[in-house]
Protein backbone atom coordinates (compact mmCIF):
# COMPACT_ATOMS: atom_id res chain seq x y z
CA UNK A 1 0.00 0.00 0.00
CA UNK A 2 1.31 3.54 -0.51
CA UNK A 3 0.95 6.41 1.41
CA UNK A 4 -1.55 7.49 -1.29
CA UNK A 5 -3.73 4.82 -0.64
CA UNK A 6 -3.75 5.62 3.56
CA UNK A 7 -5.39 9.09 2.31
CA UNK A 8 -8.12 7.52 0.67
CA UNK A 9 -10.94 5.32 2.22
CA UNK A 10 -10.55 1.54 1.24
CA UNK A 11 -13.45 -0.80 0.20
CA UNK A 12 -13.92 -4.73 1.03
CA UNK A 13 -13.05 -5.14 -2.43
CA UNK A 14 -9.84 -3.30 -2.18
CA UNK A 15 -8.50 -6.01 0.62
CA UNK A 16 -7.06 -9.25 0.03
CA UNK A 17 -6.10 -12.49 2.36
CA UNK A 18 -2.84 -12.00 3.25
CA UNK A 19 -2.47 -8.34 3.33
CA UNK A 20 0.14 -6.98 5.95
CA UNK A 21 0.28 -4.47 7.68
CA UNK A 22 3.51 -3.38 10.16
CA UNK A 23 2.77 -0.24 12.76
CA UNK A 24 5.05 1.93 14.22
CA UNK A 25 6.16 2.03 18.01
CA UNK A 26 4.64 3.43 21.33
CA UNK A 27 7.03 2.85 24.30
CA UNK A 28 5.24 2.52 27.47
CA UNK A 29 6.33 4.60 30.23
CA UNK A 30 6.36 3.71 33.74
CA UNK A 31 3.94 6.86 34.42
CA UNK A 32 1.40 5.70 31.31
CA UNK A 33 1.33 1.83 32.54
CA UNK A 34 0.77 3.71 36.51
CA UNK A 35 -1.98 6.07 34.95
CA UNK A 36 -3.76 3.52 32.67
CA UNK A 37 -4.01 1.36 35.73
CA UNK A 38 -5.66 3.78 37.94
CA UNK A 39 -7.87 4.07 35.77
CA UNK A 40 -8.76 0.52 33.83
CA UNK A 41 -6.99 -1.69 36.37
CA UNK A 42 -6.31 -0.47 39.55
CA UNK A 43 -4.32 -3.62 41.17
CA UNK A 44 -1.04 -3.41 42.86
CA UNK A 45 1.01 -5.32 39.87
CA UNK A 46 0.19 -2.25 37.96
CA UNK A 47 0.70 0.16 40.62
CA UNK A 48 3.08 -0.14 42.73
CA UNK A 49 6.33 -1.22 42.89
CA UNK A 50 7.04 -2.82 45.90
CA UNK A 51 3.76 -4.68 45.70
CA UNK A 52 4.42 -5.57 42.42
CA UNK A 53 7.70 -7.38 43.12
CA UNK A 54 6.18 -9.73 46.11
CA UNK A 55 3.52 -10.47 43.40
CA UNK A 56 3.09 -13.01 40.68
CA UNK A 57 5.36 -11.04 38.16
CA UNK A 58 7.92 -10.26 40.48
CA UNK A 59 8.17 -6.72 39.16
CA UNK A 60 5.70 -3.98 38.06
CA UNK A 61 3.91 -4.90 34.97
CA UNK A 62 1.65 -3.06 32.30
CA UNK A 63 -1.92 -4.21 32.49
CA UNK A 64 -2.78 -6.45 29.66
CA UNK A 65 -5.82 -3.62 28.49
CA UNK A 66 -3.34 -1.27 28.03
CA UNK A 67 -1.09 -3.64 26.16
CA UNK A 68 -4.35 -3.91 23.73
CA UNK A 69 -5.27 -0.31 23.93
CA UNK A 70 -1.91 0.43 22.85
CA UNK A 71 -1.96 -1.96 20.06
CA UNK A 72 -5.02 -0.36 18.79
CA UNK A 73 -3.49 2.67 18.66
CA UNK A 74 -0.47 1.26 16.52
CA UNK A 75 -3.16 0.27 14.03
CA UNK A 76 -5.13 2.85 13.47
CA UNK A 77 -1.92 5.01 13.11
CA UNK A 78 -0.98 2.74 10.39
CA UNK A 79 -4.17 2.74 8.67
CA UNK A 80 -4.18 -0.60 7.02
CA UNK A 81 -7.59 0.70 5.41
CA UNK A 82 -6.33 4.12 4.33
CA UNK A 83 -9.06 6.55 5.87
CA UNK A 84 -11.69 3.37 6.50
CA UNK A 85 -12.38 3.35 10.58
CA UNK A 86 -11.10 0.08 11.88
CA UNK A 87 -14.27 -0.87 13.52
CA UNK A 88 -14.22 -4.34 15.49
CA UNK A 89 -17.44 -6.08 15.97
CA UNK A 90 -15.54 -8.95 17.44
CA UNK A 91 -12.38 -10.28 19.04
CA UNK A 92 -11.65 -13.82 19.35
CA UNK A 93 -8.16 -15.51 21.11
CA UNK A 94 -6.36 -13.23 23.17
CA UNK A 95 -3.55 -14.27 24.34
CA UNK A 96 -1.01 -12.72 26.47
CA UNK A 97 2.65 -14.61 25.97
CA UNK A 98 4.86 -12.22 27.63
CA UNK A 99 4.67 -9.32 30.39
CA UNK A 100 5.07 -6.16 29.30
CA UNK A 101 7.51 -3.92 31.36
CA UNK A 102 7.59 -0.89 31.94
CA UNK A 103 10.59 1.36 29.08
CA UNK A 104 8.97 -1.30 26.72
CA UNK A 105 8.89 -0.57 22.79
CA UNK A 106 5.93 -2.43 21.17
CA UNK A 107 4.85 -2.49 17.70
CA UNK A 108 2.14 -4.67 15.99
CA UNK A 109 1.44 -6.47 13.11
CA UNK A 110 -2.20 -7.03 10.83
CA UNK A 111 -2.66 -9.80 8.75
CA UNK A 112 -5.59 -10.68 6.80
CA UNK A 113 -6.67 -14.50 7.60
CA UNK A 114 -10.23 -14.34 5.87
CA UNK A 115 -13.18 -11.71 4.12
CA UNK A 116 -17.09 -12.70 4.02
CA UNK A 117 -19.81 -10.88 2.32
CA UNK A 118 -22.81 -9.69 4.65
CA UNK A 119 -25.33 -12.18 4.33
CA UNK A 120 -27.83 -9.80 4.74
CA UNK A 121 -26.32 -6.13 3.71
CA UNK A 122 -25.00 -6.00 0.51
CA UNK A 123 -23.26 -2.67 1.31
CA UNK A 124 -20.74 -4.25 3.78
CA UNK A 125 -18.35 -7.09 4.68
CA UNK A 126 -16.09 -8.60 7.47
CA UNK A 127 -13.04 -9.11 7.74
CA UNK A 128 -10.79 -11.19 10.08
CA UNK A 129 -7.39 -10.61 10.84
CA UNK A 130 -4.61 -12.10 12.98
CA UNK A 131 -3.17 -9.18 15.10
CA UNK A 132 0.11 -9.70 16.91
CA UNK A 133 1.74 -6.77 18.85
CA UNK A 134 5.77 -7.49 19.76
CA UNK A 135 8.04 -5.60 22.47
CA UNK A 136 11.46 -4.11 21.02
CA UNK A 137 13.51 -7.75 21.08
CA UNK A 138 10.77 -9.15 18.61
CA UNK A 139 9.35 -11.33 20.84
CA UNK A 140 5.78 -11.78 21.04
CA UNK A 141 3.65 -10.24 24.00
CA UNK A 142 0.24 -10.75 22.67
CA UNK A 143 -2.28 -12.20 19.71
CA UNK A 144 -5.61 -11.97 18.75
CA UNK A 145 -8.31 -12.23 16.54
CA UNK A 146 -10.21 -9.05 15.40
CA UNK A 147 -13.57 -9.62 13.10
CA UNK A 148 -13.47 -5.77 11.50
CA UNK A 149 -17.32 -4.70 9.62
CA UNK A 150 -15.71 -2.49 6.57
CA UNK A 151 -18.26 -1.15 3.87
CA UNK A 152 -18.09 -2.29 0.01
CA UNK A 153 -18.23 -0.34 -3.07
CA UNK A 154 -21.91 -0.66 -2.68
CA UNK A 155 -22.43 1.31 0.27
CA UNK A 156 -20.62 4.71 -1.86
CA UNK B 1 -19.40 -14.21 49.20
CA UNK B 2 -19.04 -11.64 52.61
CA UNK B 3 -17.01 -8.40 52.89
CA UNK B 4 -14.89 -10.58 55.44
CA UNK B 5 -13.90 -12.40 52.42
CA UNK B 6 -12.88 -9.72 50.14
CA UNK B 7 -10.81 -8.70 52.53
CA UNK B 8 -8.66 -12.32 52.59
CA UNK B 9 -6.85 -14.18 49.58
CA UNK B 10 -9.23 -16.62 47.80
CA UNK B 11 -7.88 -19.43 46.48
CA UNK B 12 -8.35 -22.08 43.69
CA UNK B 13 -10.39 -24.27 46.36
CA UNK B 14 -13.33 -21.44 47.22
CA UNK B 15 -14.48 -21.08 43.95
CA UNK B 16 -16.86 -23.01 41.94
CA UNK B 17 -18.47 -22.97 39.19
CA UNK B 18 -21.97 -20.92 39.08
CA UNK B 19 -20.36 -18.13 41.07
CA UNK B 20 -21.65 -15.07 40.23
CA UNK B 21 -20.31 -11.28 40.79
CA UNK B 22 -22.03 -8.46 40.14
CA UNK B 23 -20.05 -5.25 40.23
CA UNK B 24 -20.97 -1.53 41.20
CA UNK B 25 -21.25 0.98 38.05
CA UNK B 26 -19.08 3.71 36.66
CA UNK B 27 -20.15 6.57 34.23
CA UNK B 28 -18.18 7.53 31.12
CA UNK B 29 -18.23 11.10 30.74
CA UNK B 30 -17.77 12.54 26.71
CA UNK B 31 -14.68 14.22 28.28
CA UNK B 32 -13.12 10.79 29.30
CA UNK B 33 -14.00 9.01 26.64
CA UNK B 34 -12.34 11.32 24.27
CA UNK B 35 -9.32 11.52 26.56
CA UNK B 36 -9.44 7.39 26.21
CA UNK B 37 -9.68 7.76 22.78
CA UNK B 38 -6.93 9.85 22.50
CA UNK B 39 -4.37 8.04 23.84
CA UNK B 40 -5.58 4.44 22.86
CA UNK B 41 -7.93 4.87 19.54
CA UNK B 42 -7.93 8.17 17.85
CA UNK B 43 -10.34 7.90 15.49
CA UNK B 44 -13.10 10.80 14.51
CA UNK B 45 -15.68 8.18 15.96
CA UNK B 46 -14.89 8.54 19.54
CA UNK B 47 -13.04 11.90 19.44
CA UNK B 48 -15.10 14.22 17.46
CA UNK B 49 -19.04 15.26 17.65
CA UNK B 50 -18.79 16.47 14.27
CA UNK B 51 -17.05 13.64 12.40
CA UNK B 52 -19.04 10.97 14.43
CA UNK B 53 -22.48 12.21 13.21
CA UNK B 54 -21.25 11.53 9.97
CA UNK B 55 -19.83 8.56 10.35
CA UNK B 56 -21.22 4.80 10.86
CA UNK B 57 -22.55 5.45 14.37
CA UNK B 58 -23.85 8.53 13.43
CA UNK B 59 -22.95 9.93 16.93
CA UNK B 60 -19.93 9.80 19.23
CA UNK B 61 -19.29 6.68 21.18
CA UNK B 62 -17.06 5.16 23.09
CA UNK B 63 -14.52 3.13 22.04
CA UNK B 64 -14.85 -0.54 22.72
CA UNK B 65 -11.32 -0.91 24.26
CA UNK B 66 -12.43 1.96 26.76
CA UNK B 67 -15.86 -0.54 27.42
CA UNK B 68 -13.52 -3.36 28.18
CA UNK B 69 -11.05 -1.47 30.27
CA UNK B 70 -13.96 0.14 32.49
CA UNK B 71 -15.31 -3.54 33.02
CA UNK B 72 -11.96 -4.75 34.30
CA UNK B 73 -11.75 -1.81 36.75
CA UNK B 74 -15.47 -2.74 38.08
CA UNK B 75 -14.56 -6.64 38.42
CA UNK B 76 -11.24 -5.62 40.39
CA UNK B 77 -12.85 -2.82 42.57
CA UNK B 78 -16.17 -5.96 43.01
CA UNK B 79 -12.93 -8.61 44.26
CA UNK B 80 -14.61 -11.83 42.90
CA UNK B 81 -11.20 -13.28 44.32
CA UNK B 82 -11.20 -11.43 47.33
CA UNK B 83 -7.15 -9.98 47.53
CA UNK B 84 -5.89 -12.40 45.37
CA UNK B 85 -5.19 -10.50 41.82
CA UNK B 86 -7.60 -11.19 38.47
CA UNK B 87 -4.57 -12.03 36.19
CA UNK B 88 -5.71 -12.86 32.87
CA UNK B 89 -3.84 -15.66 30.40
CA UNK B 90 -6.55 -15.42 27.75
CA UNK B 91 -9.56 -13.79 26.39
CA UNK B 92 -12.38 -15.32 23.79
CA UNK B 93 -15.34 -14.43 22.21
CA UNK B 94 -15.54 -10.61 23.10
CA UNK B 95 -18.95 -9.15 21.63
CA UNK B 96 -19.54 -5.96 21.02
CA UNK B 97 -23.73 -5.39 21.24
CA UNK B 98 -24.35 -1.54 21.39
CA UNK B 99 -22.49 1.50 21.23
CA UNK B 100 -21.91 3.34 24.47
CA UNK B 101 -22.65 6.52 24.85
CA UNK B 102 -21.48 9.30 26.70
CA UNK B 103 -22.70 9.60 30.02
CA UNK B 104 -24.03 5.92 29.77
CA UNK B 105 -23.61 4.07 32.93
CA UNK B 106 -22.02 0.23 32.94
CA UNK B 107 -21.87 -2.57 35.31
CA UNK B 108 -20.72 -5.95 34.94
CA UNK B 109 -21.18 -9.53 35.57
CA UNK B 110 -18.91 -12.45 36.15
CA UNK B 111 -20.33 -15.98 36.44
CA UNK B 112 -17.88 -18.91 36.67
CA UNK B 113 -18.22 -21.19 34.20
CA UNK B 114 -15.55 -23.77 34.14
CA UNK B 115 -12.40 -24.57 36.43
CA UNK B 116 -9.20 -26.66 35.48
CA UNK B 117 -6.21 -27.31 37.67
CA UNK B 118 -2.97 -26.78 36.04
CA UNK B 119 -1.58 -30.69 33.99
CA UNK B 120 2.40 -29.25 35.42
CA UNK B 121 1.93 -27.09 38.37
CA UNK B 122 -0.04 -27.46 41.77
CA UNK B 123 -0.11 -24.69 42.92
CA UNK B 124 -2.28 -23.15 40.37
CA UNK B 125 -5.64 -23.41 38.74
CA UNK B 126 -7.07 -21.96 36.04
CA UNK B 127 -10.90 -20.09 36.04
CA UNK B 128 -13.31 -19.42 33.06
CA UNK B 129 -15.67 -16.63 33.64
CA UNK B 130 -18.28 -15.18 31.55
CA UNK B 131 -17.89 -11.39 31.73
CA UNK B 132 -21.16 -9.63 30.80
CA UNK B 133 -21.30 -5.63 30.56
CA UNK B 134 -24.95 -3.62 30.91
CA UNK B 135 -25.73 0.12 30.18
CA UNK B 136 -27.86 1.94 32.99
CA UNK B 137 -31.05 0.23 30.89
CA UNK B 138 -29.90 -3.26 31.69
CA UNK B 139 -29.46 -4.26 27.75
CA UNK B 140 -25.95 -6.05 27.16
CA UNK B 141 -22.92 -3.79 25.45
CA UNK B 142 -20.46 -6.48 25.44
CA UNK B 143 -19.55 -9.55 26.52
CA UNK B 144 -16.23 -12.18 27.33
CA UNK B 145 -15.14 -14.80 28.39
CA UNK B 146 -12.01 -14.77 30.96
CA UNK B 147 -9.75 -17.80 31.51
CA UNK B 148 -7.53 -16.42 34.68
CA UNK B 149 -4.62 -18.02 36.81
CA UNK B 150 -5.51 -18.58 40.22
CA UNK B 151 -3.21 -20.11 43.28
CA UNK B 152 -4.33 -23.24 44.75
CA UNK B 153 -3.60 -23.45 48.20
CA UNK B 154 -0.76 -25.72 47.68
CA UNK B 155 0.63 -21.99 47.20
CA UNK B 156 0.72 -21.31 50.63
Amino acid sequence: MTDTDKAAPRFFEDIAVGDRTRTGSITLTRQSIIEFARLYDPQPMHMDEQAAKAGFFGALVASGWQTLGVTMRLMVEARPFGTTPLIGIEIDEIRFKRPVLPEDTLNAELEIIDKRLSKTRPDRGFLRGRTTTFNQKGAEVSSQLWTMLVPTKQAL
